[in-house]
């Protein structure tokens, strides 16, 4: 392990989604040696992550090997290990193998995982999506579901098959809604001889009283009227209290209950940070998110920095009041530039500024050419707000090459209806090995 | 079920392999209605799936979903099922879920499994490559062992992850021990920082005396050469007597044994027909293929044909002898097309003349730019013999649109040495998932 660095300071940053990279570029070149560790070996463009679950890209289109990117980073060793905990006493973190690393500075930037918010037992039968691993899973679900429905004797015995469920009306429930609508709709259309696509049903479900709650209510309003004119049947106001293999239970506010009949449901209603969070010995939220101050600090330990969608962080407006940072790739971005600086600053001994968030507006996609972005002072939806999401999706893709692959997907896409991932790769539930 | 064909011969065919395809493509517009039954919703392009296992393709570029190439074939009805059993009594194949399917006419075509030659206890440690899960795995552990000695704090303990072993010395062992020479030396290069990946081992072991045996003598030793200009070793004549976890032992033929400390082993060594070979009852040879006549036929059975993989098969030659039916893409798709046309033949009261085998020749690849070619009166190696290979594999590759996608992807990996999809999506073995 000849490290030329080693008389250097140790700067340790757990996790490469948004927040962690954008960390160790701001590092790059400075007088620190650099370990970054992740569980996977790719930086994933999370944004994007419903199109490979809906088989409208392979995986990698929106996943870069991290070493790869960052191969020209001469202070940076990446690491694919699992953190097991962080012991801030002792300025270790521990590795998944036992292993144990000393820091001078800790970036802890682990994400977040589903929230079934107690009901654990409902993640077998309505996964989420937050790795390539779940979207693959999802992809094999949401295709294998037409396939069986295909080889039933009878509608009654296909119609479970031929219900989907997404739970959750946020940005990813709109978008795996949509896209599922159109892929029963258009791209299946003509390749099955006993059932016909078209006429399954999707059905989005949201407790508060309106899908898109981060944007105005006139442009939840539209995205709602969006879905609706593509097919997906959309329930507000109703509460999901019961999920298993066979269906999902519904309630709406005055009591009355429902069950759906569906084998396959999606997750998208709650995230809560990473269980790394807990280790750190410091409060958390109900989320459990570690609460932040305005350096993205721990209580007590100006060393340990915590970011992106594991922090619950504020923003120093310009008037003085304090918002919350909210769970986007931006707010992660910038939490984590922020505490890269913050280090070198420290080096230096200086402190940057509070941490102050730059809005730059919300996006949702509904479908293949429609959408709502809100950008603060103007809001605008439909086709012309498809075109700007893809513009900013393409354009944050990591790497040249992704690019290109994804735009020309998604012309192909777009002028055929065809989806040119929809493999199934992931063994069946029951499949055997041997026929 | 509202089947306008129900009157006409009901034709079922398992597996959607070279075979199986090709059969389904001579039925349509016949009169008859067929089913397609497959496992698994795609056609596999199984000449390149060492290239996914390798990371240089994605999936989607070389599996294509059946229904959605043969959507246009109205007398086609496609199952994505698990076949159990086939009841040539009862003219029944009996699917996964305990449905029963009656035919007039059967074709067989589900393929090969790996063999471990009685040692099942060794494919937890070497798994083959026959599906896409399978090179998912393989590629999951191929980049992860990598990762695996960069996290390791010394050198004997590094070393064991970085010596690859490839079991077998046919096309598929070459190809794999080409690329990951390859891969150590070009791909990974600068882009760790303790270890030196062009410093891995990889090592291709085969039992008889030459590589690729179904070529001639000196394109063995071409090929060989090639190999080890790009830092494979070669041990010929050199039998696996056991594999663990940590590594595997060799035994030459004088009876010397030799341990080889290794965490990734590749089994590219044996195949045996699908089990579902012995649910038909009839005389099956060591490698548990169906022994078929000169139609395809199995005996006393006119109604049920074998192809491909799963059949031995012998061709009529034009001086009269018998020569078996080598285990290669064309022989699946000819004998796939001969059943088709024997079942068409019937309907008509007559008879195809008995299956004669084209041989167009032999082709491996070995990296980046080698090959040994053997068209029969012509052989060549070397680089024009890669070109040719390349023709070939992407001219046959299934859809302009993954043609395109191959090439492209294979002009980038050549010019730039890099592998576009070098994505670990499974988790690695003991992966906890909430770290």
């Amino acid at each position: 392990m000849a490290d030329p660095h080693v008389a250097l300071p140790h700067v340790v940053i757990v996790g490469c989604g948004f927040g962690g990279l954008e960390a160790t570029k701001v590092l790059d070149g400075a007088p620190v040696r650099v370990t970054l560790i992740d569980r996977s070996n790719h930086h994933l463009f999370q944004p994007l992550l419903y199109q490979v679950a809906t088989a409208g890209l392979s995986a990698p289109s929106i996943a870069s090997p991290i070493r790869h990117m960052r191969r020209h980073q001469r202070n940076l060793t990446v690491l694919m290990a699992d953190v097991d905990a962080i012991d801030v006493q002792a300025r270790e973190v521990v590795l998944g193998d036992g292993q144990r690393l000393r820091y001078d500075h800790l970036i802890v930037a682990a994400g977040a995982t589903h929230s079934y918010f107690g009901n654990d037992q409902w993640q077998a039968h309505a996964p989420g999506l937050k790795t390539l691993a779940d979207a693959f899973q999802l992809r094999a679900r949401l295709l294998s579901a037409f396939e069986r429905a295909e080889t039933l004797p009878d509608a009654p015995s296909r119609e479970p098959w031929l219900n989907f469920v997404v739970i959750g009306g946020g940005p990813t429930g709109v978008e795996m809604a949509g896209t599922l609508a159109e892929i029963a709709r258009h791209t299946l259309r003509d390749e099955f001889r006993r059932i016909d696509p078209g006429r399954a049903q999707v059905l989005l479900v949201e407790g508060s009283d309106r899908v898109l709650a981060a944007f105005k209510p006139a442009q939840s309003a539209q995205a709602q009227a969006q879905l609706e004119r593509i097919g997906v049947v959309v329930r507000t106001g109703c509460r999901v209290v019961g999920i298993d293999e066979a269906g999902v239970d519904l309630q709406t506010a005055d009591g009355t209950r429902e069950r759906i009949a569906s084998r396959t449901k999606v997750w998208a209603a709650g995230v809560a940070a990473s269980p790394l969070a807990r280790t750190l010995g410091v409060p958390l939220d109900r989320a459990g998110r570690v609460v932040v101050d305005e350096q993205m600090n721990i209580p007590g330990h100006p060393e340990v920095y915590v970011v992106g969608d594991m922090a619950a962080a504020t923003s120093l407006e310009k008037d003085g009041s304090r918002k919350p940072v909210p769970g986007v790739s931006p707010g992660a971005k910038q939490a984590g530039r922020h505490a890269a600086r913050q280090i070198l600053a420290r080096l230096q001994g200086r402190s940057e500024p509070p941490f102050r968030y730059r809005d730059y507006g919300n996006l949702a996609t509904i479908g293949r050419k429609a959408a709502v972005a809100d950008l603060g002072t103007v809001q605008f939806s439909g086709f012309s707000a498809w075109l700007f999401w893809l513009f900013v999706h393409v354009y944050f893709l990591i790497g040249f090459r992704n690019r290109v692959r994804v735009f020309a997907d998604w012309a192909w896409a777009y002028f055929t209806f065809q989806r040119h991932a929809r493999i199934v790769v992931e063994p069946r539930p029951g499949a055997r090995d041997d026929a």
